[in-house]
């Protein structure tokens, strides 16, 4: 056990303390007057306040505590503030440290820095009131909550060297994500993997309601806890003295715990799962702050939440209050005449990447190492003949990514994560080279447990999809496999992290790219045997559509070759989040591999091959987006040529959704002259896509030819049936794409009737077949692609 | 202590879980020969095997058991399959128990019956493999995991008498939503609320892994559930009368506990929050089947997950398999040569309505009751003239909830839930009649919490939405209020509650339609002054539009009046998803409540006052939905009455989002002709829109004037900023708007350089003010309506 802290060292980190509180209120109220040097008056304070004090002081005295720890051990360590509008804290707290000013050199450390670091907070153009991608130090948007947790453990994977200290508020702990987010220890490995030091702070309220976990008993409360895995320490109270000292004494103990279960782990091989230590920190809301105003309790309570008393005007008993409170931390005492943190003060922080604001792992692009990557073309597929072959394009893919996962073995920087579905969608071939994570006890029938293996499976999207996040932030390399219907749970995270690349890639030129965060799509919409209708939903692209098209990208590879290429497109880019829809059943393959990565290359093409209008306009453009459709599209030109070899057809592919947006709206659109010269400016599109059929028409509404533009897609009309019957239940299937264009060609009028009438006749046909067998007929199942424009 | 089973009641529940497992294979496995009569050969099993066999013999198990202690003491139960997959063992239940064929009268109690139950599962045109609407006594669609017991919570409130039996499965556990949800019990009362009976069903695998809560050690698993504040009580094992009699006895000793909690609580006054009790049940996966197959562990493993073996082509021995292992549940003494269930095993089965399959809370709209729905004119604001008052939507529309939770206190029918928001949202007068639910310690300073409080508040969007699923399920009312950008957190949750209402309102008649499910979307895109970017997101409506118009409704009232009009028929409605998106800032008020309900009744319409084109085509149609959109609308068409007088300006108004689509495609649609009357086929649209722009697009790309359509809305700019800032910087602001209709309307030529010189001056003189005092320009700020066509 070591000694408390002395006297002196208690004063010194109480002062420190005082002046992030001190910072922390300046940045809530004022606008001028920054040191207190001439009596505050209305017009020093902000026309409008907003902001949240209550969680602040608090997440101060971590911070304070963390940096004491820091510079005695020598620890590297990163600090994610879960409370979601725990801005002034992280703020006040690298301006003290020096980063924040490193950083942002007009906000300096002088009066004149400080008037306008107090000046920007939740103001027009400045700083939001939440911890956000402009905050030093930090990997994680506290505007929404749920995800601290996970991006904690997502950061502390392969980084052996590194604390992740996380605070986790008593509001965000009610959310589901982070109520499973704590079974992420059953995943961290002591060996290889850092250390992640959650603290659960209860300061006791929402915005209007106590939370429920400052209101249970204790027992119960550190039930939980244990359950959960961890051996929880307690530091509750608010007289500052004695919390500076038990949160001392308790931080020692803990790094303890940590340098001893890493050192077992690291000399004698992991064992077992160990009991990772955790602070719950009860302290009062908006400690520290006023005790009570207009005689109503505020410190220790929601009126805490935001800003205690915000009506200024006409209120000199408030100004002079608020004067009381900031002198109350005798900034005399904190920062000198030019508003300099005194020395024996800045002497605490630790030095240079120490710092937390300056840890290079939170601006993960710093530490960033490309993907060694080995060549895709080694996995591609034999295609003699279009539509001749078949394969799974998934478990082409998963051969790629073995190969991928095994040169980056020893970087140890790239993991791959799902929600138990690796093996499901065709991705198995990467447990040639390893494992599932898994650190509680195995037994001998067990899969491919291990834990150090690199694949990462919980039942959870959001777990996944934040331990990627925090990996990625990191400087690190994965990918997350899902379900296309359910890729939705975690559409509100795709949104911050979407918002977080579009700030940092943009706009703040400090943060260094990272790797983009890729979703491989797949069991999707169309091929959902046995799942039915509660399984499908293609919207997760319109979701992602609507962020900004710097950001990013969706690709519907048609067969194995151009998923390969995308997949190693996508894994070497940076700032984007790329969204990959492919299959994963064993479906015709198209294209061999020079054409294959010819076609992506672009991102939309004619298939000459499939084609029959060279060099003379088309009578109608047949275009498809995705595996199905394409097979949809190609069985129809098929039919078609039987029925009319004269009908000049143009099949476009598209591989790039993107390219159909406008030049002007997205870098990889199509100039309108291209698809013009693609889409003809006059004939008939029937558009075969994998998803809602009205976000095509969003996506070219401009387009010169869009009048003539015809979509099928998925409408919402599904069951649990065979793979034909979905597409016949959308309209998308080959009988009905042949009477599309039966419609809307004219010359064709002679043959209408008739050929509609065969299209009826097979339709019902399909029907009772399947009624009857369960199972599509072998003439649509064995279909082959038979045309050759040679032939 | 009760007896345990005697030994004949053993054997009669044991053949009659026997009869439910061979119900289970075969619906798995068979196409015909259900009785096994003859010789079972590859002709007789379905062609495709798909289905989940797992975690069905657990369900059977517990369904049976259940079922002994409702004929035992006459309880009121539904039954919750929280497994994913379980639909085997829910459909062989309620098909023993008769209520399947009372549903579906082609699925007799015979062999006739046995053999369509059996090929109809997971087959083409039959049922799913998992719970689906179609399933009898369910509330939930086991498509998605996480949502049992949030559905189970929400069924027990207000339900006194009922008990709730949820089977949580170890998989679904480790999701977010059901790793938060087990805090339900911290709201449910006692005395005023059901029971809620979680049994975690520990069977060991998910697909490909272990569970978690499988694999931890047995002490942390116990402290997690005291730690969630439970009782929890273990059932473990595998020998089948070693269980048969662990489990009733069990049985006994929760429902004592149950009936003990509520009449304590019923009898004394609630006192404090109760420990519920709860079952463990650890049993094998796939339990009573196959141990081996072709050498490998099945039974008790994750080679059970899904069908334990499904090569039968070419493998007599496979076939062999599947006999004996049907035949180990021994069916000639389960049925009788016609297929019927032996009288002495019918008769374990509860009667008529307390059967599981048809209690009437499982189909709750039998029991729905309508709302006594006050008038709600009486809160109807004063607007003597358009846009001269100032009034807070929701706060009007809060006093109106109030009114209807009065009137409705003694039926118990109606909650508001919402995530610790519903004063932040304006509703706070709903705390007159009622309080926060809250079944935690309290203090003095507390602020309307109670027991009986029928306001709902989690910081948890997942348990909000799964709790007003599970009351509107079993035939409630309720309201679920949230910040605009978060409502993407349930996502997937509102795909699921869609896909629901989808198939139970239009294709299976022996459902009674419910009560709508209603959102109120507030703090959004457009008023986020401290939030900034990350709570920016007005995209929820575009995820609603994919759905089927059958289902779902999207309301943007621009003001007070037109809310309370939407509001009073969102709570009227059936069957629906309703959003309503509308501020809560103080906003310019535009109608009477005369004119609302004129208004809204149509959903869109021409304000006349607003419009100087009387009699004559415009020379532009200034479109706009949305209460800040209108309101830039409205200060856009000021400004140009006073540069072009003789500009003619037709205003129109868009509440009901859906009146955009053509009339084909969504009910609400309008005609093409009365489309091309207030759009014109031919002049200027310049449509301001609450969301992003596209969306306005995508509903109206088939209209005849679509070509001249331009649209401004929400672009993802934003950041921490002031409200008029924030449409500034997406295009919509009232200057950009006049300058929009400059550059389409060419008779204004003459004005446009000089105008748009002016409109600069504005936007610049804007940004130089809100840079240096941080709020809107007073000019803007308190800028009024002046045009009166009369004047």
């Amino acid at each position: 056990m070591k000694e408390p802290l002395s006297h002196d060292q208690l004063n010194l980190i109480h002062a420190y303390w005082r002046a992030a509180n001190y910072l922390s209120v300046g940045q809530i109220y004022l606008y001028d007057n920054p040191l207190l040097k001439e009596p505050l008056k209305q017009e020093h304070v902000k026309p409008r306040l907003l902001g949240h004090w209550g969680t602040t002081p608090g997440l101060n005295f971590i911070y304070v505590h963390l940096n004491r720890i820091i510079r005695e051990q020598d620890l590297s360590m990163i600090y994610i503030a879960g409370p979601g509008h725990g801005g002034p804290a992280m703020v006040a707290n690298t301006y003290l440290e020096g980063t924040y000013s490193e950083n942002y050199p007009n906000i300096s450390q002088d009066e004149d820095g400080m008037k306008k670091l107090f000046k920007q907070f939740s103001f027009p153009g400045g700083i939001s009131s939440h911890v956000a991608p402009e905050t030093p130090g930090s990997i994680h948007e506290g505007g929404e909550l749920g995800y601290a947790l996970s991006h904690a453990f997502g950061a502390a994977f392969d980084n052996p060297g590194l604390i992740v200290a996380c605070v986790v508020g008593d509001g965000e702990a009610e959310t589901g994500p982070l109520a499973t987010a704590w079974h992420s220890n059953k995943f961290l490995n002591p060996a290889q993997d850092g250390a992640v030091l959650p603290i659960l702070h209860l300061n006791g309220y929402k915005i209007a309601n106590p939370t429920i976990l400052a209101r249970i008993g204790k027992e119960e409360l550190e039930n939980l806890f244990i359950g959960y895995g961890y051996k929880p320490y307690f530091v509750e109270g608010s007289e500052p003295e004695a919390m500076h000292e038990l949160m001392a004494s308790t931080m020692d103990n803990i790094i303890d715990d940590i340098k001893s279960i890493q050192a077992h782990a690291r000399s004698n091989g992991v064992m077992k799962r160990p009991h990772w230590p955790m602070i719950i920190l009860r302290s009062p809301k908006g400690w520290t702050g006023p005790k009570e105003v207009d005689g109503k309790k505020t410190e220790d309570f929601w009126r805490s939440h935001q800003v205690p008393f915000s009506e200024m005007i006409n209120r000199p008993d408030h100004v002079k209050l608020l004067e009381e409170w900031m002198n109350s931390y005798r900034p005399e005492e904190l920062f000198d005449e030019n508003g300099q943190l005194r020395p024996e003060l800045a002497e605490l922080a630790p030095r240079g990447e120490r710092r937390m604001g300056a840890n290079p792992h939170a601006n993960g692009g710093l530490l960033l190492k490309s993907l060694k990557m080995p060549d895709f073309r080694d996995h591609a597929v034999e295609v003699p003949e279009p539509g001749q072959v078949m394969a799974e394009a998934t478990r082409i893919m998963g051969r790629f990514l073995r190969d991928i996962m095994k040169r980056n073995m020893q970087d140890r920087n790239f993991r791959i994560f799902g929600p138990d579905e690796t093996a499901s969608n065709r991705l198995g071939d990467v447990f040639d080279v390893t494992d599932r994570t898994w650190m509680e006890r195995t037994i001998p029938e067990d899969d491919h447990l291990a834990p150090d293996g690199r694949v990462m499976e919980i039942l959870s999207e959001h777990t996944c999809q934040g331990w990627l996040e925090g990996y990625l932030l990191t400087g690190r390399h994965g990918l997350f496999s899902c379900y296309e219907a359910f890729i939705h749970i975690v559409d509100s995270m795709f949104n911050q992290h979407a918002k977080w690349l579009k700030v940092t890639s943009k706009e703040i030129p400090w943060r260094r790219p990272i790797a983009s965060l890729n979703y491989l799509l797949t069991s999707h919409v169309w091929r959902q045997d046995h799942n039915g209708f509660s399984h499908q939903d293609p919207g997760f692209i319109d979701h992602v559509c609507n962020k900004k098209a710097d950001t990013i990208r969706v690709y519907l590879p048609p067969d194995a070759n151009t998923l390969l290429y995308i997949t190693d497109k996508c894994l070497r880019s940076r700032d984007f989040i790329n969204v990959i829809v492919a299959g994963k059943q064993p479906q015709q393959q198209w294209l061999e591999m020079d054409a294959a990565i010819k076609h992506c290359t672009y991102g939309i093409g004619i298939w000459e091959w499939a084609s029959n209008d060279r060099g003379s306009e088309p009578d109608v453009v047949m275009a498809c987006a995705g595996d199905i459709p394409t097979l949809e599209t190609l069985a129809a030109v098929d039919l078609l040529r039987q029925q009319v070899p004269d009908l000049k057809i143009r099949v476009i592919n598209v591989v790039d959704l993107m390219t159909l947006q406008p030049k002007e709206e997205h870098p990889h659109g199509l100039s309108d002259k291209n698809f013009d010269v693609l889409f003809t400016t006059d004939k008939p599109i029937i558009f075969a896509y994998h998803g809602y059929p009205w976000l095509i028409h969003r996506l070219t509404y401009r387009r010169t030819n869009h009048k003539n533009l015809h979509v099928r897609g998925y409408k919402e009309e599904g069951t649990t049936s065979t793979p034909f019957d979905m597409v016949v239940r959308n309209d998308l299937d080959r009988f009905h794409l042949v009477a599309d264009v039966i419609d809307r060609v004219p010359k064709l009028g002679y043959i209408a009737a008739y050929t509609k009438q065969l299209i009826r006749d097979k339709i019902i046909e399909h029907k009772q077949y399947i009624a009857k067998y369960g199972i599509d007929m072998p003439e649509i199942r064995d279909w082959k692609w038979t045309w050759n424009e040679e032939s």
